[in-house]
């Protein structure tokens, strides 16, 4: 999606916009490109016109391949069909922030199985892992089978899968709300390797209690024994600039807790976690354990909060230098 | 609708919108208030979401009543009902201006004839003037019934009409195209008094040819006998940055040419017949004759090309300087 | 007055300023119709020079109705009449904010008694609050004539008053100071039902004492027994980008507190006191109780000092989201 | 003074401005010290408030020394003094410039004789030439005092004194308009070696007839017998984007003109007649002659006019690379 | 190299900079890759800090893959190897455009026969067209090394191979001036099929003789026999705003004209040249002819011109908008 | 140097810088001309292209005379001589500052003993005070000697001289690292009257003992009988945004210590260092004890980081109003 940044100001008083390419799965694919300096590529679709050409411009910003978004043809007004948008403030103390989103319509919408030559994408270019998530399979009636297709074409293909569990209200408004949206997130996760966020778990750090943490992954894995690693960010907001925030995960049988950071500034929480998930991924795809994933997780979903934009704008030893500093950050 | 202008750069390249508002007939209303310093309202429908509260306070800007808006529910997404958008960029020399119109589900294409408290539009505020045109009679199949309404009960109401048969390729597509926007405009026609825009004739300066021009505007006038002041902007467009502008009217049986402005300065070409009927409205308005009309309406069109945004961003006292010099420009 | 605000950085050291409108008892106004959604109306009277005409289209933008504004001819080098400047830095934790005023010779300043018709205002427009203050009724010898002409024209017609007891050390520097201030403010409380400011009142949060409040406000009311509702914002300044605040207000012989916001991010602090007067001007007028009254300004005043510029540039939604949780914020 | 610049917006429409100095006189300073590379200084007055040191910073950057400004305190809100501003607009093709200035009060308005110890600025300093002119002169009643005062103790030291009969209407409006200005030009002129400006000879460049020119200096010369050097630039506009330049002087018995610009691309116009007047005294201080100086004076005036701000922001080398190619430059 | 562009402003005035990344044959693959749509990548060195990271985004944003970039490690200061950088302002009119090149020392300069992989690039990548030219070819004593293996490289693998003849003053001063980089390009031309500029012979359009460029032409195949097309574009540059623009090449014993753009408005002229490379590139990829090709290669040229930044921001529709017009411009 | 700040954005993904000077010792000329108005110039050399014009123009901004700044000539592409750049963003939170040098072979770098002609500096300007230190004596093997020919020229007129014992790894990387910097300060240090930085000593606040920093002061002064005073910043930094900041110098025997600041909120740190010398140099300049120089200090180091840029952009009044509440700050 196209996302307008207004800065210091809020939508509805600014007179200039920042733009930023954005979204939620597409997030990971970007975190990884730059930030982790892995090749990765986004596989979606876009109206061809000028803001799907900003769009892709902006895509290859972030040193994420362009070359298997499937262009659209325009009809030139965007009534049949358009690219996505949104725009965003990011809120400053306890003013919250504060989005609008216009994504009916979109082309990526409107994609169906069949539209989308996984097997090229798997077998031919060697990909190693696929991400996706709620978001995406909640976009429209055949975006879940999109996913279904996708994910059962990359395991066959050998390689990894995750699945975030995202959960938008707006999407299934109207389609049967939570209750729909998580009948297609256990379709799902019966394909996924990997799972960011909990059924049943309140993800609040004030509340934190490891013991339900470990219970609501356990029951997880029970109803999807193909789940290798489940994994959650913990965060308390205070208000639009402070949040504590940490990670946890469950993984081998065991629960591993990534570092807290209390008290943190905030400038932009969008985006943070997808580049927690990035983090993850990056550790499980070099072989390290849960723990190097969950340090490196926690990390960089803390620094994705202190740049604008949806990503995470953060090389590897600036992660590095926060992750090793596990929970014994100096407290103020 | 909300306009995203990327300033010198193009749309495909900017990082950074300057927004504005604009639309078809809108231009109209908000130059007659903030150029020509007459009270005017916009009667529009808009998604009430952060965008469209933004678009309200633009039009404020231009002094435009904004109390007759119809505010609609936002389903968060924009996926029901949005507010339009479109991105312009204006061009440069050879390099033409290039647009991508965003207008598809827009809240003012939904509005059906009965939303609108006509009556009280026309009777308890004493209106005395309305402007429509095919822009807006073109947005859906409902829209033309609205015009036809609001037309009808401004008639009634001893309310001044005029149309302006602004066509856009987009908007017919799939639905009839030129033949079915004809057959709405001239429906319309029937009950308009003023109308901008001549059918069956070319409005290129260069081939201008005065009789071809009396015989295009009297044929009209005899198909639609209630219209009593046709006018048009007569041009050359010879690259993006330079155009020759005129503008000829027919009424009381004659022809009426305004001053020829040769080989000028163009920043942003949008908006300018908008300002063109602006000008027209403004004169015949305050009892002036034909002559005046299209004097007036040459000098703004001319000066709405000097600015950025849809609008007029001129006062009277610049348009009388240049209208007074009918035809007697220092050619370079 | 035309705000200057040179963002992040200081004004003697900017090369680019953000203009905004603003202005002691306007932003009442402001805030009454952008936040909280009344017509509302400023009566004040500008130069009509570009300067003049700017400012115009930013109090459009804030969906004030303009067509009250008295506007004086211009001279062409402001020697005679002007409008009103202030470029204000916001500050920056222990680097205090800082303005600069240039306000002399305006044309609001020079109004006279008689050169409004306040009975048009106030009858047939069917007003049904009027506010003002004590900048205003400080700017000159004339304004508090003006002020009293008003307030009366206003209690006759059956509108509410209210009066805030804002000063301004250079505004009565040289005319007699605090003593003369106070002299004009006792004077016009007669005429006023609402008031904003405590006289002999200490609003520093650190020292708040109820008992001493409750003193304050009702030796007021002994001494202007027309008075129904006394309010007043509480603080405490850590610095620039830190305060507490709350509110308390003393109505039907009762004290009310607001609720109490502990060390918040402060971005623009200005207009805070008049976003606390529109949020109890809000209530009083669609017939809620004190208690309303308090926590909405309260609230209002908090949000107005997390965005920039002189106005509330927030939802009604947003403050009553902050004025529930009376008293028990999360404490960092 | 202080000039706020609206880019390519207008002021009336703009919600930034680009922040320059500038100021009749003063911009000769400038141009001799930041383009010509000389040592100058500027004897001014401001008022010691925020905007105040803002000009100085700005004056600063152009390597003009600042020592010699006599900073008055400021009262808080510039009702007893203040600095003056000017909001220019640079126009664009036929919309012409526009300007507001809001220069009353001012500090340099209020200065008297015997406020600024000349004596020190000739003598101690040793400066080789003073330059003041009709602005400045025209300020108030004790301006045209201190202009006199200066020049006496100029010629008095040895330095060369330059004098610019700059003309604005809107200074002398109530004063006695121009035949006041002439008046106060008249005294002056008995004390200026070099003189900017011709009286009675329109400088237009359609009508430039050389016998007229030669006859009205000669006759500025015979009232004047201390004049040496007389010289005007030449113009014709045909709107905001496009001139034509030349210039003419008259020195040593002779008449001398100037390279001709024709049909230049003009970006902001303001401060032209400044560059000239600079580029004809670095030539003469230089020990140049006549032809020499108006070579110079007029490229120096047409590169002026490609620069935002009232400054020349040229090189020597690029003056040097227009003033050479005289009279034969490639007509389109 | 990192390009910063003050925009309106001078280099030596400005506050503020944009970034854009250019550079000599750089620019025709970032033409061929987001105007022309194919895949091109470009070989170079950077070095690994902040600046070579910004390029690396800079340089996919334009779609072009970054992948076979050779980073350099910093030494923290860049004393030892650097990433270059060249300030550019536009000009304006009569003010001609204005470079300071910072480009010593630069990781690419200091690259050396054998640090890249030419076999992986040509022969497992499929390379079907090498561009390289002077300015590469002239950086240091090791470059032209580079280019002649590289060009050896891609005969031999059956890429074709194109040469820019570009030559920077700087870039020889101190190294033998036109001379030497006449003798390094003679020796490079062995090796190349087609070649951008034509050795003696004038490219003013003014002066253009087809019969001198035919000379020319064939005077180089006859030294250089592996050459199959010659091209150069043809200019008048007026002043900095105002170009005349053709093209013209010789291929299969014949010359063909491209269209001839009179008086056409300049916003930037940077990187023409390298949009007519890719322009006839573009087109003899596609197996289509040298009329093809020179009209092409000249609308791409023209257009390059009418955007801020290095690059053909342009779409393949307007580059056959205008190429298509040949020789039949309306002129002014 | 010229510093590009990428405002809230980074280094790599910003697409705009600001600019400003900044250079470690050349602050505290900048700040004491600026801040403390105290008459300074800087003695540096510059390459003279367009981008040491620039610098030239920022240092005007800050008042520093330039007139004794040597320049360079050009060789058009910036091998053999050139300007410094530094980039440099500020951080956020837990995300750090980050900084990109780019000061390789720099004119400053190149400058020999010899090319300054100090006499004329110290004795014919009356030169009052000469500060320099470990950045400008770590640039090059001939700094270090033109830094020691001018201390010595110091001393012998009268003037006094201040070292800053800055250190910067990348300097003197492969030149013998810290020991030989040491080994280069020990030999200034000499020389030196004040000096700013004690070694053996670590100003971490949370560490401060004051028996520890009374050891290694008084240790310097027996190594060094020649200084008087020795000052130091001590800070805590918790992240970009927090730090806790005070100073503390020996003199006259005894240990002052000026006040904490806890927890302040900072905006850009560099600079804060040479904000707190020009704090204690301004202080001694005018006769004051160390008591008012280490307050002085401390508040202009705190005031420093609240501002972007380099430089303390602060007046002496908001200084002063921060040192004397020395001690007693309201903690959070």
């Amino acid at each position: 999606m196209l996302r307008f940044d207004p800065g210091d100001e809020r939508i509805r008083t600014t007179r200039t916009f920042r733009v930023y390419e954005g979204g939620g799965e597409y997030n990971v694919a970007r975190n990884l490109a730059s930030c982790f300096r892995l090749d990765s590529a986004i596989v979606t679709a876009l109206a061809d016109n000028e803001i799907g050409r900003l769009v892709e411009s902006l895509i290859g910003e972030g040193q994420v391949d362009t070359s298997q978004i499937v262009w659209r043809e325009s009809d030139g007004i965007s009534r049949s069909v358009r690219n996505g948008m949104y725009f965003w403030e990011r809120g400053f103390g306890l003013r919250s922030p504060k989005g609008c989103s216009d994504r009916g319509n979109t082309a990526i919408s409107q994609i169906k199985a069949g539209d989308v030559d996984w097997q090229k994408i798997f077998v031919e270019h060697g990909t190693r892992w696929f991400h996706t998530g709620g978001i995406f399979a909640g976009l429209s009636e055949t975006t879940a089978d999109v996913a279904t297709e996708a994910m059962q074409a990359a395991r066959e293909s050998g390689s990894i899968v995750s699945y975030d569990l995202n959960y938008r209200d707006s999407l299934w408004s109207g389609r049967g709300d939570r209750d729909a949206a998580n009948e297609v997130n256990r379709r799902l996760l019966d394909l996924a390797d990997v799972v960011f966020g909990v059924e049943g778990f309140d993800s609040a750090l004030t509340n934190y209690d490891e013991s339900k943490f470990e219970a609501a992954a356990r029951s997880m894995l029970d109803r999807h024994t193909n789940i290798r690693f489940i994994a959650t960010p913990l965060r308390t907001i205070y208000d639009a600039s402070r949040h504590d925030l940490s990670g946890v995960c469950f993984a081998d049988g065991k629960v591993f807790r990534g570092p807290t950071f209390e008290n943190v500034s905030v400038l932009d929480r969008v985006g943070s976690g997808d580049a927690f998930a990035a983090g993850a991924i990056y550790e499980l795809l070099a072989g390290n354990d849960a723990r190097a994933a969950i340090n490196t997780a926690s990390a960089a979903a803390l620094l994705a909060m202190t740049t604008q934009g949806d990503s995470l704008a953060a090389t590897t030893g600036e992660i590095r230098g926060l992750s090793d500093r596990s929970n014994d950050f100096l407290s103020r």
